[in-house]
């Protein structure tokens, strides 16, 4: 009875999956925030590196990762896929539970997957410093240690209320040697000017972008990177979809259905468009996409024009949308609270490829621990999602008397969430209803295209 | 280039190492520590399970693993074995550095490897309910995970400085269904007398010992474990070298010298024992613990008959010691914050089978900054000792020029230590000297036998 299925080094895919080509036709062109026309790569080169931004945009199905990249990742790629008998047998189901587990990268979580190609093709250009925000911090501790590897200075914009509760991701980032300050920060504009209006304001992530993007918009040799919704973000996330396809392969299996939870859409990207390639192919495989119930973008949202970023100062995309102005109730999975959605995402749940359901934290929590006592990992609370999904496949399964392959991402660990668990172990946990009277104030918000 | 040497399911070893019939000749027997007249078995089976007492003194060199273990060790086992390539190239040495990574368990540390068998044992022989103690928490949240597998009630009582330092550790103890305590508490004897002198005492490892073997002598249904020191906790262990040594195979190689940090010696001889074994039958290999120059064991102390825990309830047995009044400086690495030795280890060293180096703990943190930045693991700071060892015999190949093969135990991730890089990093960290007249008056006290 075989647990872990791992694939050598030398195994591990060499290209990354691009779906742009294989969707019904492109996406709708960004537009640019002010004059609300379409962005060339030329607006956007002050902030990214054109081999990204080429990525972004590419036409081409299969994209060569570089050795060099392949060298970093091989420090823990392959990544394992487990089965998971014992929750199996905890739940007396007859399926089988598989779940890729993208805990085990340095920063724990899937974003290293992208952090160190987005490093990599900064420093190629010439780029010796990049300017980032991050909220929970799993981005912002995964870019660090890419941005060490390869000699580039990074600026952390962390949003302070999770700087002050998460002391100990704050000491990641600079283990590695990034520097981090609580946003809103009074080196920016944008940060003074809301520090003027609030000394004691706790920041948001738009907060954070605003002082990112503005960073790296004033200084010459200053880029800047984000962790998830982009094309070239998700492209870089394949990887986990490539290899689980192989593992599975090796295990003589397909999946029925393939769970992953979105925030910003990357890890779910990550596993899912490979699998979305084969059903595009022809192939009967359900691709779910689990979100809060908190910040229901998918199942709630309208799709539409909007900003990425509630200050407006990035690209206005076609996207699941909850509304620039939205901020959602304060739910422990900090990484999965954005009000909109990867464009690639919401392109293939409009067109029925993808699909999506929306849970409310405690059932999700609940599900986590089932999942820590029977495999022994705590997940973050992000992955926990992924974790409920998969486990309402599971038993529906049971109900249904059926066999049937279930596929989930485990996106990270929750090694820096315990005082979440704490909270829920406690009793002192709040689910959110769906918060629709706000949703429909953002919703009026969106940007006249 | 290949950076991790796996190992399959099918590959992982089938019985444990037990170094006893190897060694020159049987230890001296424990004491009572009453009596100071040896021990029986029947003496300990109050606290521990026959099975367990067999292999304490068991003279058959390979032990069966059972089934259900193996099974259970198939959720992180075999570990991988890592080649330091990038840490290499930062040290311009000519010598090949691997090390076997004991931080993919549940738990995060070497610890799970006998966590798992002594709740199984227990559970085997009716055992529903044991009482443990843990210090850094490494230990308790590896047997609440063990103990939760097998339907076992557990307590923990917990240093109670730790529980108050640590909650993140306390937290992942409750996830897997354990109860704990900050000790002292009002519900032992021991505790009770404490907290009446001092209801602001903040604990220790000796009066936590106390209680968790009081709890168990005074509840028929209720054992002890403990997670280091005695000699089958060393042999559960010894699946780290016996799966390195197949790994260096693997990778055609042997090394010249074999590093772990010692607090009371399971770790090291995990890794070390296997390669003993080589070293008694003709091998050139160095066997080499480090400890921290706060508590020097092996190199300060003496090599005699001491009682095991500080309030005089356990074994007396014939180890390396620094007296069992010695508190250690409240360095970083609590793990290693022990006055005594296994056994088995010290009488390895006796009889120079192995060597022992002592650094202090700013040095060993530089190191595992160093080790982050290359390889993107943050260790233990109890590990940071082990990877500071290695720097040291990687820099002096340099110096000597020569060619040398370094293996080296990686015990733990520091995911729950990151404040002590955060002390080290803003310069708040402090370095002990030795404390020379703090060992010499504890020495003093060692029982007349």
């Amino acid at each position: 009875m075989q647990t872990k299925i791992l694939l050598t080094e030398q195994e591990m895919p060499r290209q990354w999956y691009n779906i742009l080509p294989d969707l019904s036709g492109p996406l709708a062109p960004p537009l640019h925030p002010v004059t609300l026309k379409p962005m060339t790569p030329q607006d956007l080169s002050v902030l990214f590196p054109m081999a990204l931004l080429e990525q972004e945009m590419s036409d081409k199905r299969w994209i060569d990762i570089p050795d060099e990249i392949l060298d970093v990742y091989s420090l823990w790629r392959p990544s394992p896929l487990y089965r998971a008998h014992r929750l199996e047998k905890a739940l007396g189901t007859p399926a089988k539970i598989y779940y890729k587990y993208e805990g085990v990268s340095p920063a724990g979580s899937h974003k290293t997957n992208t952090a160190v190609p987005q490093a990599y093709y900064n420093k190629k250009e010439g780029i010796n410093r990049i300017a980032t925000e991050t909220g929970a911090g799993q981005w912002g501790s995964a870019l660090s240690f890419a941005c060490n590897l390869y000699g580039i200075e990074l600026v952390v914009y962390m949003v302070k209320c999770s700087y002050e509760a998460k002391p100990y991701r704050k000491s990641m980032i600079e283990t590695w040697g990034a520097k981090v300050y609580p946003s809103p920060t009074n080196k920016t504009n944008a940060g003074r000017s809301i520090l003027k209006q609030d000394p004691n304001c706790p920041g948001s992530l738009g907060i954070a972008i605003s002082e990112a993007v503005e960073d790296a918009a004033t200084h010459d040799d200053t880029h800047y990177a984000l962790g998830s919704v982009l094309n070239h973000v998700l492209l870089h996330q394949t990887i986990i979809g490539l290899e689980a396809k192989l593992q599975l392969k090796k295990a003589g299996d397909y999946p029925d259905v393939v769970i992953g939870c979105v925030g910003g859409g990357s890890n779910f990207g990550g596993i899912a468009n490979p699998f979305a390639y084969d059903k595009i192919n022809g192939k009967n495989v359900r691709l779910l996409a689990v979100e809060p119930a908190a910040c229901p973008t998918i199942t709630k949202g309208l799709y539409a024009y909007d900003y990425g970023d509630s200050t407006k100062l990035g690209p206005v995309v076609e996207m699941y949308t909850l509304g620039h102005d939205f901020v959602p109730p304060g739910i422990h999975a900090g990484g999965l609270r954005y009000h909109g959605m990867s464009p690639i995402i919401s392109k293939c749940v409009k067109e029925g490829l993808m699909e999506a359901e929306a849970y409310t934290q405690k059932m999700c929590f609940e599900s986590a621990i089932l999942f820590a006592k029977s495999e022994g990992i705590i997940c973050a609370p992000e992955s926990s999602h992924a974790v409920n999904g998969a486990i309402k496949e599971a038993l529906k399964a049971k109900e249904e008397g059926k066999e049937k392959t279930i596929l989930f991402n485990l996106s990270g660990h929750g090694y820096f969430d315990m005082t979440s668990y704490d909270k829920y172990l406690s009793g002192q946990l709040e689910d959110y209803e769906y918060p629709a009277a706000e949703i429909k104030k953002a919703l009026n918000k969106l940007p006249k295209v």
